[in-house]
């Protein structure tokens, strides 16, 4: 049986251990809040009570945290992952970070002599919950065979997509459009209902032609009814765009809608509704065209 | 047997006018080019000299015309639809126009005894041809059933989404989503290729997710292949975002990223692509990322 | 003694026309309103019962109205300037309308036997008050230099651009700079505020270089004041708007941040803030930064 | 006779360093390429041949460098200025860098026995010459006054705007103010050549109302002439709205028209005209609006 240590349950987290422990891995898990690591017991898992300990023994390390100094200092910390993991072992980061701190922890793993991978996922929560997330993945061929089982558990489509870092680069790009498309569907639903047109047969049609879309499809519903219960939050969408605009500007490529939506979404975070789901564009929006009385929470 | 008029019999009419022969309609055709005219007879269909040769004792009346001046003169001119078809006759006018133009057509045809439906359509050339459009509908609901082995012979998803005018408010807020998509996926596969990923690969996995849309999946190729052979043309676009600008400020409804989107294309079309396909987008990233020698042609 | 009559004495035009009656023209005012009437006769002026009333007889007629619509109405209604005015009679148009409704003005008038010049001005409540405008003229060489003492008891930088409309395209082009610069400022100010910089002292220095402008020199304060009493209309800045964007569409000029600031005008008109001062772009933009709980009103 | 070190004789520094010379300072100049340091020595100056020779016994220590990491490195390496210069030397960074760094720079220098101010100027290569620079200075009261002989030499507009980075916070500021006025300019001119209007005399009137700017007088004339000689370059500008998006995402602050502005200026740079003036945005204008056939360059 594989042992597996899962660092980091939290709302992403949690249940890909857990699909990971109904697999048939052997999962030990560590959070900074125990409740989670309860649940992830409660659900057939082991727990640990550091990184540590989590990682001592494990055959594979996986990390899901919120953001590049989080996974840094957990990898690379003195009581971190490289520092007590067993040689040999594959280390792979399903968090979303900076293409250049991906790169740059594959080089210090390998030069310790560990294998790692950059994996980010997209599907949210309910890809999640559902074991149906997309997985993208950057590092050497033979690791990315090797962590075949773990992808499966996890994720539906699985790909690799280039060299150590490449995994963070296609997020930063999902991310990108995710972020674009949400502020187009935004903006289009407030101008239907300004119109008076019934937004639900006008959802329909939209998803028919070359306009259709996942966001179309999972998230016109939450925009139209106002309930921007995450999901996945604006605060975290937001972190993510600092990534995106950072490498769009370090590679000298133009993004003109993609740091606008940055824009949207950042103006979102600084009014509070960092916590809402990122579909709370649609309340900025709306607000934007004087059609809100309410803040958008 | 029902017979239609088809009046305008360019890049999306002649296939729509086939279609609707080989769906077992009596189609008679008009265009102002006479070979269109020709190829509509090779492919079941019947000639007519003018529009009032046409429109003479069909029940049915369809148009599919550039802009809205077009249409404005094929329907209300005094050699034109209103003043030579059967009272009681059916007008579907499948064009992309203003929302008002067609509802003001709505009421002169009402106060004329004409019944009118706009029904513009989205799907592009590959939809007009298999049959398999997504038609937004506006009017009454007796004339949408009344429609309904018309709209059954051209397209799939057929939607009443309101009154006189609501088709061609869906319309214009599905070419608001379409544009900007399209914008965003072009700066995604710019920033992609600035980085070395593999592009195939990341778009397999960009499409597995919630940056998945119909856009990714029929451009995405065209895209990096750098073969912008229409489909949609440029010039086609810029003018529909036209009518979702006018559309969007009479409502007082905020459209950043609609607008910036708008620019963009207004910028391919000032640059002389305007025959180009709407992918060519990502021709014009790719200079602003100073990623391309040469012109987008 | 020149008589010229002033039609529309609103927030510009009333101290316009006290300016031309204190230069030693004989002004025979018409407004909508009679009060506006009443303070002109108070100012030394005469007044008229209706446009024909003021117009005939006339030397010299000056508008000064909203919007294109109000214009045409005026000076071309069959109870309107160039039914009831002398032959010959010199119509100057202070109003800023569409370049082509301007250009088709100047043509019709031609052919009715008058000489129009299309004469918008720049500088605000203030200018108009000091008779230091800003007017740009487009129009014949000879009747630019027969309107030179109207102007001079106007404004102060009288320049002629070009001819018929191109007052108007040059009014489109000031409005695009001024909005932008507004938008510009208020987002220096609410980014200095936040970082907790002396905001006056900043202003100061800012001024003194580049950075510096007749916006910054003006508005600044109100803009850190949060006092928005006009000055000049949020809504009639976005009328404005209206005007620069459909003209740069029809010339296909790129204006990415133009239709920006356009958008940002709109949003504010559209939040019921059209009355306030264009300067509350500044509120807009702290509310966009989290950093107002209040409306901007 | 006050002895001021001064590292960094570039565009700006060197004619800095010239003007501090003829007030009378005793100016020792460093510089990586030797003919900077003679064109100094020509001027009036010493001088030295590292950083650590021109800062041994100087009173002052001036810096004006290209970026962040220069500035860093010049003052806190090893063979720096903190390392090398007598204690409680005054040391002014006129350089242009990130807020944080120069906060941070003032804290470890107070921590050694320094002095330190920030103090970025604005007026570009002819203020420089011309001793009429403004200078946005940031740090004690003290050692604000105490710097007021140097800031008089180089510059007219001389302003305290707060504690310690304030003056780099200003800084940036301006460049976001400048970067968005120049691109509104830019499409402000195109617009105007494409209605066929006299653009000299459109330029004169637009100065003297709202739109009247520093950057109108002195950029538009470039702008026409089509003459991009810096002035300052479009990658010094580039780098510094990276600066300006940084501090205003970490702020939680709105700049949709900025971070716009910023691609703008990005896009130049990558398509490698970072070495034209930045006026050279009006040949992007140009080529977005299909009215250039060559390059900008």
């Amino acid at each position: 049986m594989t042992t597996i240590a899962f660092i980091g349950l939290g709302i992403m987290g949690a249940p890909m251990a857990a699909n990971l422990s109904s697999s048939g891995f052997d999962v030990v898990g560590y959070n900074r809040s125990a409740p989670a690591v309860e649940r992830l017991v409660a659900a057939g898992g082991r727990a640990a009570t550091s990184v540590a300990d989590a990682v001592t023994g494990a055959d594979i390390v996986a990390t899901m945290l919120p953001d590049t100094p989080d996974v840094l200092a957990v990898i690379t910390d003195g009581d971190g992952v490289f520092a007590n993991a067993r040689p040999g072992a594959l280390v792979i980061d399903f968090s979303t970070i900076k293409p250049q701190a991906s790169a740059r922890l594959a080089a210090e793993g390998k030069a310790a002599g560990f294998r790692v991978l950059d994996a980010p996922v997209s599907g949210g929560e309910q890809g999640a919950v559902e074991g149906t997330l997309s997985v993208m993945v950057g590092g050497a061929d033979q690791d990315f065979l090797a962590a075949g089982e773990v992808f499966d558990a996890v994720g539906r489509t699985i790909v690799h997509v280039g060299h150590a870092g490449s995994g963070q680069t296609v997020k930063a790009a999902n991310q990108l459009i995710v972020a674009g498309t949400l502020a187009l569907l935004a903006e289009a639903l407030v101008f239907l209902e300004a119109h008076g047109v019934d937004t639900e047969a006008a959802v329909r049609v939209l998803g028919g032609g070359l306009a259709g879309s996942t966001v179309l499809e999972r998230k016109a519903g939450q925009m139209l009814s106002r309930s921007y219960k995450p999901g996945f939050r604006v605060g975290l969408h937001h972190k993510d765009m600092g990534i995106v605009t950072d490498a769009a500007r370090n590679a000298g490529v133009a993004i003109p809608l993609g740091s606008l939506a940055a824009q949207l979404l950042g103006s979102l975070d600084a009014r509070g509704d960092g916590s809402l789901d990122h579909s709370a564009l649609f309340g900025l929006v709306e607000e934007l065209s004087g059609r809100s009385e309410a803040k958008t929470a």
